[in-house]
């Protein structure tokens, strides 16, 4: 945590350049008078910015933004490398990013750029230089973005010439000689032995499928591209433009590139918050769920983003973009609930974060995103979201913050595990993201607020209950830290079963030292989504099964129907041997909790708590109405009431 | 109308170079015995008529269109550009189409040539001009018909060099300068600019979309290229042949060339009906309907086209290819129900057609469409369709034709509007076609007859409804005609919701004056079809649903469930704040067909009417018969019974 | 049936280059305590075998099997050429195989070879004779595997230059000169006519569809291939290692080419037999079929490939990888019931199995099989399948051993007629292959035991009953076995439709001669599955149904519902006029049986029997017991119980 956890503001996305100048002003005013007091200028605009090479043309940015700064507001400058324009690609089409059908991707919307392309760095450095040098120092900019959200659109890989270069260098600086990678990567196997590095290629349209380690690393090179080519910007803003915050904007459930890694290099992670339409696709909810949440969202994707992206930058975080109202990318783009748009502002800001930010001001008439709702309609009338923005504000000043709780509870989130599972899930429905997203939702469902951690750096001190899921390897660290901590440990299922070559351990599965648990993974089965294997007690295995021996130190407490160990544990640690479906997950997930000395609450489908130092937030995803009476008998509300509404938020004060 | 519209004729497709010479007089003898008078030849021959360039071979074909005429025959003369000879291809092989995923569709079947290619353009009017040099006075040539379904195989659209260059020479005489067009396709979006008229590429391939407008034109720009193909082929044909009619055969539901552009060239429209198999899945039935007529065809599709492309060519029209028997191309290939080739026929006559061909005279024994059923067999037996032609035969002679009615209700259709909400669909089940086309079927299933108009042309004189539903944008003449029009209107979801550049309209949709309609659609959602959006009175929205602001001029006629006006109504117009699922459909289009002062009757699934002059048809696509005594008491049959039957066709005469 | 019949052992797939060598003599020792006796080394190795060009790394391998024959066991030697390494692809990258999409299939997995170029076949042949001359005379190499799964991967069909090339001079010497070509392709038909065979071009990307007679040969000339490449490496194997066994392990469900052309170059067919997961989707069994036999697999799917397999190399065959516990490559890899690895193996014995060989002895700890369970453990540890491979191997031991049965009925099989319904399926559910298996299944399903026969060599002496169904074209050998033999004559749907040209025969199908069966089809058709056709006396037609004129000599023995025939009957022969549904299947399959004097035996779903001289097994997929003392009520089981438990085998002594 730091010290500016406490603030709380509403930002806005801006696009000047799309707009008559005499707009500017009554914008700018407008915007006052809604509350906001953050405007991100700057991002997609490159064309503008340089309409051919060399000939810069600022002056307008600096215009829009001293009438921002005139009207009281801070501006976040964004470097435009999202959207170069035509006559730089013509210049280096190979810059364009290649497909895994080796087609090369086209210029004509944005992100067309691969991340190893050297020509294509060195002018993004060029841009961000030349920005840096005539804003750096600007009173009104307090913060920059570089580009825009990286991995959208499948961007984080690309099958290039230059990423085929990257690669083999990245290779060779990792293995040092071609003997150690074929021997690390058992390329005995199946003749795949390569006589150098510059004879590997990338992995793309196999006869049968590639080794997983190939496949692996080629995942983890594309990942530190993408780092390489933000900390190229970031090094150029912190040097031109110091003692300002540098933020890039994520995204939800993109797990392409290692979030804690760009993260680690800005000072503010932020994320793009859709709540509506594909979101919900990308929570694997059912179809009723779907239904059901239509226009409110998935009551924990949210939360676990802000969870998650409060953890890559240590504490600090925002909402860059938060949807008002129907989007136009998704295969459904229904209006929010009346009420949605100030709960999600609520909800971020209980999770901690600094800035909830509003994309855009005014809806587009042109392009592809001229059916993407923002605070003004086309013809600039206010939308509905403007009124609940101005309620978000009021409600904001209406409560002292503290910087958000320290959660009793972790989760140990590691992107490598999800590629690896991606590469190989071995059952059609393996996948890491949900197998963490759904011990996540259990978790909240019982009340708890959860942090999540890096697996690299699992800050477990003070806490009551660590989980760690389906992690691909383990390291010296996180093995350390489950050593010191005296908190309960639940692991769930597949965790440690590789060593960081994709290879099983010569110890075999889960590959943890006696002392911590003294079990063997000796078979695992992956099974039809209707063949469940029921555990005694109640609820089932489904997805994932393992066969486990137990050696002298372990015990099985879990047993499955047919006699197999189902959970078992030694002293503080449980180990799951199977994927639990709901019943069997909540059952473990409530023992748990109950072991570990944390109090919970069942909580209604669609409400969710978040503590926030001495408040404690209950927010109503659901189409019905609770009395929170029942779960809260004592507390009074300071915001909101008793009797939740749909959309409704009820804050209570409590001591901690 | 026109004065050849009082003329039925009966044609079949024929291929004397398939088989052996010592056929060729039987088969016109037979042919004539079956009523037959109009035979189509030509059609795929130039590798026999042109074996090597410029080795003309036309003797067989004199021989053959001889015979014909000695028995009584007149010929329908195709061009052969519909599948040009290797030997041509391999002459420049660039001539070939490209798919949107960049390779090079191959020789091998038909169709295999881009519309772009200026070089294949030239062969065309090569080989288009030695045909009419030969057979341009030849007595017994009536008709000349240009290629051979036009757009089939999605060949309307290639990405070839020709047809990316082509695209550039459209746009730069479109738009005059390359900052025209980037300021009216708004590219300042994500930088989206263009230097120059040669830096705009094709739309394939992109990162994330491209921009609607890019999209359009190149849709545009597409279609613009068929009808200049054809246009080459009709100027020759007008030069050398004068007198005769041109004709090209359209398809059912191919929406990706304006038909109102070709059909403006030609003097007959004419379309290939297939009433099973893939109709029935482009009617997006359900799967119990399409069981339900799978031996008949969906109720309302022919009839759609018939009256669709009665309108191309200004009322007259053919069927060039009729269905006889199972086909060989559709996900299943049943055979159709004694009596329906009779009544597909005289479905058609009704609706005004001239001559209805059948497609083909004897099954072929080789190559793709040897499962194709003929009017014989391979072995040159009678096929069970043979007969079906002889009654239809008598029933056309045993009644006295006149022009067909002119509808009541018109429906304003507007190929732009398709490819519009292909491009931009904003959620995934919103289609124009289907939009109509449930439109059209909900006016047929109250027993009226319906004309189409095209959007640019829109002859309302006289009539008492008028329908225009998701029309992309307006236009001055439609505007001018629904000023003028003293029916009712009614206006779907969408209408008038962009302007011609793919823009929202600055006043906001539906962009009418006030004086005609007096709303602002403030803001569009698409829905989930689970999640129908309930209106007073019955029925719902799916699909689609407008927040309307009312303006004092006009009045809500219907609210939704929750209170947001639904209709609207001003003065003779009403608007539709959504896409009305059935009950709500039927409920509406009653309502104005009773206000516009228009008999209905409700017929059962599957029986049809149309009135033809004194004459009015009824059809039954059903499996089960129907008592037309309580339909229409006080009528007499002049064909066929009251008992209606299965595959039946009445037919009585009224006073208009 | 042959010699070596009665001989029934146990062999392992063993990759002693992938582990150390102090492993490989207590590896040795270890197969023999379980029963091995058959070892098959030298698969994949070939980067292990020649690092670089010429340089020969034998010395390993000789060690090896020195080390397997001190220990009592026979090799099989594997030539590596399903794997060239990177070096040999580098020296001739167009080498790699080339998809329907273009597309060069990459290096980094196995297969990626075109079986067309000569180039590579010249490097197999090298690598093949280096091998011979180094082992041919071996002790203890007993066989010898030519290469591995041919066709596995979708790799017998290739888009490559090379396979170009050698189409066109393929169809050079099967047409002689290019207008006979043309004149049997019947490539008047749309203009199709080649000037030279240098304009033939591969079947690829098409715009419409390409001529079925195009694609099948193109399907012949595949297949043609295969043969061609594995013949090399017999040639040189039979000069240089005399005496010696040659096998190719063939696979499930793989169509793709002509296995009795393969087969007949070699000693012994064999297959690897993978019970669980894609094999069942691979019998399009119902989602609840598959769901029943997940840990069993497809009661007649093995059996089916046993007496295929048996069939292709007249009598000798193997299992040469049998699957041992869950697998890595399906959709859902669970464990298999415990028993079944034992039932596997003695249900192949039992249909004359002379070997059957675990894939793999350890299970990798490295690449993409290392999910791939094996005899060991990655840690050396028995798993599970060690103990079932005891028990088989004393099951073995306990009985005496005689020739598998010939069987009573033969189906005859027919590749071509695969590939012919492939490209022209006609409606989407017609499959070859499911025809036959489901006519297996039944008769089957009565207790019978089955043969399979070839279309061009049908050894019906001696039998009773003969099923041909789907046989896309005669030929005269068949004809004149059907005519000789004096059982009973099924013949289904769809047969005797095509000449070898893929042509309507001229005197229409199913083109027989009258005096075996005087009948005409006269039009097909293809229907919903939710349409199906009743039958009278029960069951009905689904996907394929018929119409058909009967000749004086045949007679109608069964009518659809409405009164079209059914069934016809000529003396012993019977054809049915269309796709019989379940119920009518197993009627009508009775009731041949019944005529032509079998006794058969209604089973419960999932046991299955089989005859091997005197001896009768009886086999149980399902999950609960039966009581065979209702079947087989006076029968002793000289092995299991009379009381059959799931994954049960009992084996009784009967007279012949």
């Amino acid at each position: 945590m730091n010290e500016a956890a406490t603030s709380r503001s509403i930002g806005v996305c801006y696009y000047p350049e799309q707009w008559p100048q005499n707009t500017w002003e009554p914008d700018a005013a407008r915007m006052a008078e809604l509350g906001i007091s953050v405007v991100r200028v700057g991002e997609f605009a490159w064309s503008q910015l340089e309409p051919a090479r060399g000939d810069f043309r600022f002056d307008w940015l600096e215009r829009s933004i001293d009438i921002l700064a005139a009207a009281g507001h801070s501006v976040v400058m964004c470097t435009p490398t999202t959207a170069p324009p035509k006559w730089l690609v013509d210049e280096m089409p190979d810059m364009l990013p290649v497909g895994a059908d080796g087609r090369q991707r086209q210029f004509g919307s944005r992100r067309h750029y691969c991340f190893s392309h050297q020509g294509y760095r060195r002018e993004c450095a060029r841009i961000t230089r030349a920005l840096a040098e005539k804003f750096g120092s600007h009173q009104a900019v307090t913060t920059w973005q570089t580009d825009n959200e990286y991995g959208c659109h499948e961007t984080t890989l690309s099958y290039s010439t230059a990423a085929r270069d990257g690669f083999r260098q990245w290779l060779a600086a990792r293995y040092g000689t071609v003997e150690e990678l074929n021997e690390r990567w058992g390329n005995r196997f199946w003749s795949m032995e390569y006589p150098s590095f510059d004879a590997v290629e990338l992995p793309h349209n196999p006869v049968a499928q590639f080794s997983p380690i190939h496949v692996l690393d080629f995942r983890r090179y594309s990942s530190d591209q993408v780092v390489a080519f933000n900390r190229i910007q970031v090094d150029i803003l912190r040097e031109l433009s110091p003692g300002r915050d540098i933020v890039h904007n994520f995204m939800g459930r993109i797990l392409s590139f290692d979030h804690f890694d760009v993260g680690g290099d800005l000072d503010i992670s932020s994320w793009d918050a859709y709540p509506l339409g594909k979101l919900i696709d990308r929570t694997r909810s059912t179809q009723e769920r779907q239904r059901r949440f239509m226009r409110a969202g998935e009551p924990d994707f949210q939360a676990f983003h802000h969870d998650l992206y409060r953890a890559t930058s240590k504490g600090r975080w925002w909402i860059m973009e938060q949807q008002p109202g129907p989007v136009n990318w998704a295969p459904f783009n229904p209006a929010p609930r009346d009420g949605m748009v100030r709960l999600w502002g609520l909800e971020a800001f209980a999770h901690g974060a600094e800035t909830v930010s509003y994309f855009r001001w005014r809806q587009a008439r042109h392009a592809q995103e001229q059916m993407h709702a923002g605070l003004m309609r086309p013809d600039g009338v206010e939308a509905p979201a403007a009124d609940e923005v101005r309620e978000l504000k009021s409600a904001i000043d209406a409560l002292g913050w503290q910087p958000t709780t320290k959660a009793d509870v972790a989760i140990i989130f590691d992107y490598p595990s999800q590629w690896a599972w991606e590469i190989q899930p071995h059952g059609t429905d393996f996948d890491y993201f949900d197998l963490n997203f759904t011990i996540y939702r259990a978790l909240r469902g019982l009340g708890l607020s959860v942090d999540i951690v890096s697996s690299r750096d699992p800050d477990l001190a003070g806490r009551k209950l660590a989980v760690v899921a389906g992690l691909f390897c383990w390291n010296e660290a996180l093995v350390d830290a489950l050593r010191d901590f005296d908190g309960q440990v639940l692991i769930g299922p597949r965790s440690g079963s590789k060593t960081q070559d994709f290879a099983i351990p010569e110890a075999m599965p889960p590959d943890l030292p006696e002392d911590l648990l003294d079990i063997t993974v000796t078979r695992v089965e992956s099974i039809r989504g209707d063949c469940p294997i029921p555990v005694e007690g109640g609820g089932s295995f489904r997805t994932w099964h393992e066969f486990v021996e137990v050696g002298e130190k372990a015990n099985i407490t879990a047993k499955t129907a047919d006699g197999n160990p189902a959970v078992v544990s030694q002293a503080n640690v449980s180990y799951w041997c199977g994927w639990p479906d709901e019943e069997l997950r909540d059952r473990l997930i409530n023992q748990a909790a109950n072991e570990a000395g944390i109090a919970t609450h069942t909580l209604p489908d669609g409400v969710r708590l978040r503590r926030c130092g001495d408040h404690l937030f209950v927010f109503n995803y659901a189409d019905e109405e609770f009395d929170l009476g029942d779960l809260l008998p004592d507390a009074e509300p300071i915001l909101g009431e008793t009797m939740l509404k749909p959309s409704g938020v009820t804050v209570f004060n409590i001591k901690p």
